[in-house]
């Protein structure tokens, strides 16, 4: 089954249909990157990859699209019966660093194939990268203090909730508020309660007391419903007799958080409750993160959610997917300000330095890391699918070892500087040769 | 089947399990609204509804759900077991004209339920609002000249790309790229070709000419692959062989899309194809739309994409799911900023002036519009589900019908006004009643 295979645009297949009438099945490279970085990214952490390999293995035209296909060109499709992809991709892995202009994974393929996919691919990769790119700056804000993701509220679908949950998970968050996340990924779900709770009961303290009473895991309590600070002290009051055994905190959802999360500490402490810890939400991203942490706001706990899992102020990447070559030719695309680097590539990451974008298969200078790997070939996944927790967990052992490697002006939450790869010099030779014979031509 | 039930933050399951074990299933109504329009919002337009109701319909807490949320929890959660939605909804239909304050929905149901169901609630209705609200400032700004969504690829997963598919078709965009949404909604599927389809042959008039030969539907050729515009004279030379019944059009991607579409019109027209269309897109939003307008642009149709399909201005919304009663009792929220309206609602409209939001049981002013309508009763829904191209029909009837009661201050593009609704003074006089209970308290 592949019930993905019509979440594609129509081009695809008119240009599928084509390829397929003039016998143009040879093998095609594209080559999936982000032309640029929004504004106030200093890298990204590349995403999506296992979605991809999915639904690259799975591919398969079926009597039941055909019928759809047809019905939109308005003429049957019957060349694409049992269509399926049996080509190559090399792919930069999950959680690794990467930058603008770099092969975030290539495809070659026979055209019509490598065609066909572009619009699944560029579509599962742009938005996880975005959102996963997001997750990590609030990792870097929170500077060494839990974060957890609340946002599937507010996420472009529950589709888009799981990819959200899923780049927090990549990037290290301590867990998620969504359910299906936290089971598909293996995560910690992690939740408190609603002001309505609050005001289903008589008083704050009733609905405290309720809710110790029944739940059974960290006893945190949400303390705005009325009056934050009045809040706290019952909160405290209750938090009181709480089991030792369990986590206590309060939570704080709107309001001047730096102000409120220092009267509430002391309101804990006061009250005899000090390992109450402040768990604070509310419109948090990176930013508000990082300021929160700079004036030592004594939070102890950051739950994003909307701006977050939308990557509100950057929702999308200026991802390319562009043919680089056909049938053993280098291509490139010239229009003004949309270039493209031709041939199938590699990129090399040297230590402390710049990375190097490379042909694929030249030699990196010595020690020089290479990004892209084999993912899939003819068809075929390189390694056996594993469960989605063990992907993710894998791809925060590269964003780690990453992140180490990153230094403090590309980290940076605002107008952090950014890495430009450089070009090997046959990969220059091969652009120039190749923007001449175009000029000419 | 509700495979949706576990798309649902850890809170509402310990809350729902906590009013099971205070034995607090009295009737709760929530209600479902936007706090504030986001920047450039003069109105929204209500969307997700549909999917809402068929997921209350479906709403079923099975013995694999609870093993699942069991685990989240960690303890067992077996109160939930077969867990139905018997409640009722009151909605404001999908495609009319809302503003801030005022309900999109209201969820009458055990407490238990209304609270389980907010998250799902909350996540389709807030961005479902937020792409079809962005999606009609297109139409808007288009000033009658056709739009099309091209958003799939860099849409937040394929689940929102069909949504911003729906969108566009709510507010009457002419087609849309995306075949999954085309074949579920009814839609036309619109489509060319892309750059890599011209590199991929010898030469741009050879692509054309593949491409003419082997496509059905219209023949829009990209001309901006090289040059644009000797691509658009090469584009003229090979339409000018095309079939006489099949539509013809050249495709802008890249530049300065006023100079370049004057410059081919005047190519097409002194090349004997005048009924060549001219397509534009390319970071095409509302606002790049109106500019394009207002210079006299002479571009036949506009294809809007990521920045529509991800609403990127604006790609949430400041959504709320707050109760309003409780067994009988009206509730309210008086955090600063945060303040909630007491009791369920309606909301009448009058022709020409502002809207009135109402107790729910209040008879309106004489020839008002309630905009909610019973969409569930008893966990059942009111009309027989329809597919779902007959309900995107209707929700456009709607929109088209709002659209034209809606004043030109509130239909700009920039910096419009948006319309605040008045209370009625039943209202009013509960909400003062209420603040002063809660005052002393």
């Amino acid at each position: 089954m592949s019930r993905d295979v019509l979440n594609t645009d129509l081009y695809e297949v008119n240009m599928a249909l084509a390829y397929l009438g003039e016998g143009m099945t040879a093998p095609a490279t594209f080559s999936l990157f982000v032309r640029d970085l929004p504004a106030d990214r200093g890298f990204l952490v590349a995403a999506g990859l296992e979605r991809v390999i999915d639904y690259l293995e799975r591919f398969h035209v079926t009597a039941a699209h055909l019928a759809v296909l047809s019905d939109a060109l308005g003429r049957p499709a019957l060349e694409l019966r049992n269509l399926r992809f049996t080509g190559d991709v090399w792919a930069v892995p999950e959680g690794r660093v990467v930058y603008a202009g770099e092969p975030l994974l290539e495809v070659t393929a026979p055209l019509p194939q490598a065609q066909f996919v572009e619009t699944f691919l560029l579509n599962q990769v742009t938005y996880a990268t975005a959102l996963t790119s997001k997750a990590a700056r609030c990792v870097l804000a929170a500077a060494g203090k839990p974060v957890v993701d609340f946002g599937l509220r507010r996420t472009h679908g529950v589709e888009a909730g799981l990819q959200a949950a899923r780049a927090g998970a990549i990037v290290g968050f301590a867990g998620t508020s969504n359910v299906a996340a936290a089971a598909r990924y293996g995560l910690p779900a992690v939740g408190t309660m609603a002001h309505s709770f609050v005001e289903s009961f008589a008083d704050e303290r009733t609905a405290f007391r309720a809710f110790v009473r029944r739940s059974t895991g960290p006893a945190i309590l949400l303390v705005d419903t009325y009056d934050t600070e009045r809040g706290v002290w019952i909160a405290a009051d209750v938090l009181r007799t709480v089991a030792r055994e369990r986590q206590l905190g309060v939570r704080l959802d709107s309001g001047d958080i730096d102000v409120l999360s220092r009267r509430a500490r002391r309101i804990l402490n006061d009250a005899g409750v000090p390992t109450a810890r402040i768990v604070a939400n509310g419109s948090l991203d990176e930013y508000a993160v990082e300021r929160l942490v700079a004036v030592g706001a004594p939070v102890d706990l950051f739950a994003v959610g909307t701006k977050v899992g939308t990557s509100a102020d950057a929702p999308y990447l200026d991802s390319a997917y562009k043919l680089v070559e056909y049938d053993g030719h280098p291509v490139m695309k010239r229009s003004t300000g949309k270039a493209t680097l031709p041939g199938p590539k590699q990129v090399f990451r040297r230590a402390g330095a710049v990375d190097l974008i490379a042909c694929r298969d030249e030699f990196g200078p010595p020690g020089a890391e290479p990004l892209l790997e084999p993912a899939m070939l003819q068809g075929r996944r390189i390694s056996p699918a594993e469960p989605p927790q063990d992907v993710v967990a894998a791809a925060h052992r590269h964003f780690r070892a990453d992140l180490a490697g990153l230094s403090e002006p590309v980290r940076r939450i605002r107008r952090p500087e950014t890495m430009t790869p450089e070009l090997t010099q046959s990969l220059r030779q091969l652009t120039t040769d190749l923007d001449k014979r175009l000029e000419r031509h």
